[in-house]
């Protein structure tokens, strides 16, 4: 059975976001229940994680639930690259018995369930679910167009990611036509910064270093627990540093509770970071990638600096050959 | 003779932008001036000002100078809402001598000039040179395309601004398909943050303060030397503590070479600071304005901190019959 022929006959489908959800999770969640539900169907929308204070201003949020209901005939997964993503709403048993449609645009996905939509290339999930909606022929609302445009922003950062393309654009224009308000949604999206965030950005960025093109922050425990906030809040920061002019790349070390370190890595095109996340036992893109090291920070920063400064001085031939960095304003 | 048909007959025209010029000045500029050179003419690019070394990737943006030629037919002002925004290229003679244009889109534009397109609803003076050229039938090349696109994204924070449309959007798509490079557009854009102003950031931003619903943030003479800084590179501070989640207006001081402070403000949507800004000798707009007052730091941040604060407590119940910043995400 087809993928659409699928979707057209569930009835009370169960549609999962992946846990610690964010914009396009959400989005994306609610773009398609809103759709199955303006053709009378009886879609359950579920995270196993709670939507996050930030995006509690979209339509329907308040009916997702953390635990299924028990009756359903179809299984969708929305934006998870694995089944662990689900978290607790993975239930080995239900999966075997029921069919899974697995809808994403990681390039990770590891390709489960019976029927896949995968698309590496779209911006965002919400993206491909609103080509599905039309493809189907399936009204888009002004609470589904909401939603699918929420999570199209929040995962090109307002557009401008390197993979934002005419056609998310294109989309963003359709779904404006369709109601959703843009001025709105960015309005809520950007009014959301807890204060103690901004102490956070303040103490990191005032020790932030540049050396030999490499620009490094360090968030610990203590700042952490001074700051009243979490290390997910600091993550924001390597993409602040990752704008330094005279930078190639740019690095975040967050503590964790546990004592590991998190490094999180930016780069400018033309220099690939990915390949020092792997040799330290991460993963990621070219531009963005990362890893997690035992501790003590000092200790971390010093080898991955190293490892960084070692991929630097081996690129500068062909960054030069490319009229990089140097002269790049 | 309208001023289509001014343009159309233009063979050595001087077009202008602004002094402290920014995307939209010279994006628009260069916008107009390839066209026109595509169509054969000889157009003279000009600024008062030099390019902003983040614009430098622009094609064409050498070929801008800052002195006139003295053999023009037409002068074009460009995104400047009066005639001392040009600097020293204002020349009364000449320009009671020759054809004036005046394109723009601040709502404040004075209206001086032979002949108008002020549209104080588009986003972007870029925008409104699209138009124009789409009107005329002129080209629209790769270079031009990638200087209006510029503009675009750079006047709207990359389509961030509430006055951002889906015409605004169109108009991306457009470019995009004309050849302007969205991705590498946005590259340059991004990586442009002096390490100096990282520094900046950091220090003012350890000592923000969050009071009765006022975020405040304050750049002392002292500190910009000390980061080897100049006032403007300050300014994106007060964007940035905007989005607090737990305040309804934010408050940037700047203290000036000379003393005096510059206060800029923002607030959220329902509370209007462009009362406080005019009563304080400044103005703008409900949700972004300023003003400049002299020194010392402490009595200016006294004297607008209690401005502020009686027009928040006016405007309470206002806010609570809209539902309004309280309860907002």
């Amino acid at each position: 059975m087809s993928l659409e022929t699928l979707l057209r006959q569930a009835q009370r489908p169960l549609l999962i976001a992946h846990i610690a959800p964010d914009g396009d999770a959400i989005g994306s969640l609610l773009g398609l229940g809103w759709a199955m539900k303006e053709l009378g169907r009886w879609p359950t929308l579920a995270c196993a994680d709670p939507v996050p204070e930030s995006l509690q201003f979209l339509p329907g949020h308040d009916e997702i639930v953390s635990r299924r209901k028990g009756d359903e005939d179809v299984i969708v997964s929305l934006d998870s690259s694995d089944l662990l993503r689900l978290g607790s709403l993975y239930d080995q048993e239900l999966f075997a018995a029921l069919p899974v449609v697995n809808i994403d645009h990681h390039v990770t996905n590891v390709r489960f369930g019976s029927e896949q939509l995968i698309e590496p290339t779209a911006v965002s999930t919400s993206q491909i679910v609103y080509d599905l909606l039309r493809r189907l022929d399936w009204p888009v609302s002004p609470w589904s167009a909401t939603c699918l445009l929420t999570g199209l922003i929040t995962d090109t950062r307002s557009f401008r990611t390197s993979n934002t393309t005419a056609e998310a654009l294109r989309t963003a224009v359709a779904l404006i036509e369709a109601g959703a308000p843009l001025a709105e949604i960015n309005g809520h999206l950007e009014h959301d910064i807890p204060m103690g965030v901004v102490t956070l950005w303040g103490r990191a960025l005032s020790a932030a270093r540049l050396q030999d093109g490499i620009v490094s922050v360090e968030v610990t425990r203590k700042l952490l627990r001074e700051c009243g906030v979490s290390g997910g809040d600091a993550s924001g920061l390597v993409s602040l540093v990752a704008g330094v002019r005279q930078a190639q790349i740019a690095v975040l070390f967050t503590e964790k509770p546990d004592g590991r370190v998190e490094v999180g890595l930016r780069s400018v095109p033309g220099v690939d970071v990915s390949g020092v996340a792997l040799a330290l036992g991460g993963g990621g893109h070219r531009q963005a990638a990362g890893c997690t090291l035992p501790g003590p920070l000092e200790a971390v920063r010093d080898t991955v600096l190293a490892h960084l400064a070692q991929m630097l001085a081996a690129a500068q031939p062909e960054l030069r050959a490319l009229g990089g960095s140097d002269s790049d304003a």
